[in-house]
């Protein structure tokens, strides 16, 4: 309850503030990241070149790095960006897409941890685990591992989380049937969303971008994070429960960003599934 | 009324001679802007490489430079394909998306605007006073400043727009509550659009698009210009009439896309606001 | 009749396998064709850096190669990631994008065809001629011929399909208001889809993205590009036929996508209009 006014402010603060997300992220998703990010009422900007993200994310509130299609060209610009914004203090978070797929991802997105601060990295198990060094089967950009609905969240990945969390001091968010956020010490875990947001392509992605919007308006990351995996989860939640059954992932998207422009606080308050461990 | 029906002429003549719109823009809108090209009737393409783009530009009726996701690469595709587009006399539009935004940005936009006869430029009010020399704050790719809609476009602003079509020989079509298009003598403005258009992203981009379609069956770039954004702001306030109180950015966005392949001289005629100044 | 029953049965079996599609393709389709891989079950995943393509590729079912924003550093990736697929006998499908329309184009295609064992192409009637060294007059990315829905498909058009194939011992498919789809000696015939289609960009990538997935789970190609073509054919006839009157191309995108992931071998057998030659 106190999770979901807590929420609740957040969007406020959002919307009144309309923080700046510079993205550098892929071209498969980068339009649904654009369209979620001025759905909640932030104001999305991508740029990739080396020649000018330094300057734009210093007009920025927060960075989101996300490595859904790498390439060589954009990982230099990733690093000069998050290195100013580090300067800066705008908060960085990273979306590890595909991390431990191969083995130039994993290194990539090891690199990043390690020479950038990251405020908030988000991803799902597998990517997560392969970013902390577990060796993990993942199956492309999808988690090969799943956190069960049905059983508790065990105390390994619960861990596994937090270990990460206390060594780069950071935030780890672990998407997936349920969702785990740490901040090292608290656990936060999230049972909202639906199992046909695995079926719309970048809901990752999409998620992540919520999380830059909530920490360009607000100081607290680990709050930021929260808001931005459960604004998610109850947008799929939401969109879901007002589908015709004829009705699948093409319109569930639709209604993902229709809801979370009009997403109120009773919204939250009446479908937010949000438990402290 | 007469200027409706000269949209709607126009429009008819893009839906019989399907002109081939080339672009080179952005990975953000791409798609939207294929998509808005198919819907008025026109024929979209999109190539950036510098080993096609003089071929490709020669095939086209038009071609639209959209500077939303710049980057090297495509720089130098960008001035091979306008300069071989002026050799053949096919119309270009400037898209100078975010220019202001960023040292590179600003500076790529002006020698565009040098090398390149533009046919048409379209942006917001900061990126146009940005590309004319005047110092602006902008915030990403969104505008600083607007228009407001509830007292006159300022004479300094069609002074400004006025001057920048006299200087570089073009059209000028400045976009947001209001939009004002000039030659550099006549001025009209167009009140259509909704608010919530702002919070889909690239409604900038496929705008550019239809003025890229209209100026492809059209050699009067002036009207070709003034038809792009009224039915850009036609189809958005269509769209908008048309949804219920809980649907958002996501359904406007499919509604404009539906809206434009139907439009008609009746809906022209009926929610066209286009006003001589 | 029969040939339903079979694409009920590889529907099944994509549905149960998940293969994971590798795509190198462009970006202003690469949003839809994630969510029809989705929608249709399969895992997609989009990676195109030299630096992973060999690894991505090992992981994957198929790889689908798709020209539609070719450039000079994706080329290289598509001949280390189609060479690689090969050494694995892993199905690779090639989509040769406005093939015809530029010299580079024309080339780069022919060369993969020359270089790289591809399973199925799938193109419009101008990009495959094309291809074969044919010279046509395309126009952007659209054909510039079409079968014609009323007559039969000529005797010329069979017999290129049919020499096309046999001398790259591989499976074409031509797709346009009817579709060939043939392996050099036996001819498929499919008159499923509806022109609308043609409004909506990325319906012929959707359809190779289709076809990947297909034969990601099932090995006879020939009947994995039957079962790709008709499913989006199937799919869009379904969507239409659910449109207001006032609906258009934006909403029959997302109906697409919700019809292939709710399609049933009802849909199939009701709808599917395919025929022997």
């Amino acid at each position: 309850m106190e999770a979901c006014y807590k929420i609740s402010r957040a969007l406020q603060s959002v919307r009144k503030t309309k923080p700046l997300v510079h993205h550098i992220t892929n071209y498969v998703t980068a339009n649904d990241c654009a369209n979620i990010t001025l759905a909640i009422g932030a104001s999305p900007v991508m740029a990739d070149d080396i020649c000018e993200v330094r300057d734009m994310v210093a007009l920025a509130n927060s960075l989101v790095i996300n490595l859904g299609t790498l390439n060589s060209r954009t990982v230099e610009s990733i690093m000069a960006a998050g290195k100013r914004a580090n300067e800066l203090s705008i908060p960085v978070v990273l979306d590890p897409v595909g991390a431990g797929a191969t083995p130039y991802r994993t290194k990539i997105a090891r690199e990043i941890m390690n020479e950038i601060k990251i405020a908030v990295v988000r991803g799902n198990l597998s990517e997560i685990k392969a970013l902390y060094g577990i060796n993990v089967k993942t199956k492309g950009v999808d988690s090969s591992e799943e956190f069960s609905a049905d059983k508790a969240v065990s105390s390994d990945i619960k861990k596994v989380a937090q270990d990460f969390a206390n060594q780069f001091h950071t935030i780890v968010a672990i998407t997936g049937k349920i969702d785990l956020i740490t901040d090292g010490k608290r656990v936060k875990l999230i049972k909202n969303g639906h199992e046909m947001l695995s079926r719309i392509t970048g809901t990752g992605c999409m998620c992540t971008s919520l999380i830059g919007s909530y920490i360009g308006a607000e100081n607290d990351y680990f709050h930021g994070a929260i808001a931005g995996v459960a604004t998610m989860g109850i947008a799929g939640e939401i969109g879901y429960s007002k589908l015709d059954k004829n009705e699948g992932p093409g319109r569930l998207k639709v209604k993902i960003l229709d809801t979370i422009y009009h997403l109120s606080e009773e919204d939250i308050l009446k479908w937010g599934k949000i438990y402290e461990e």
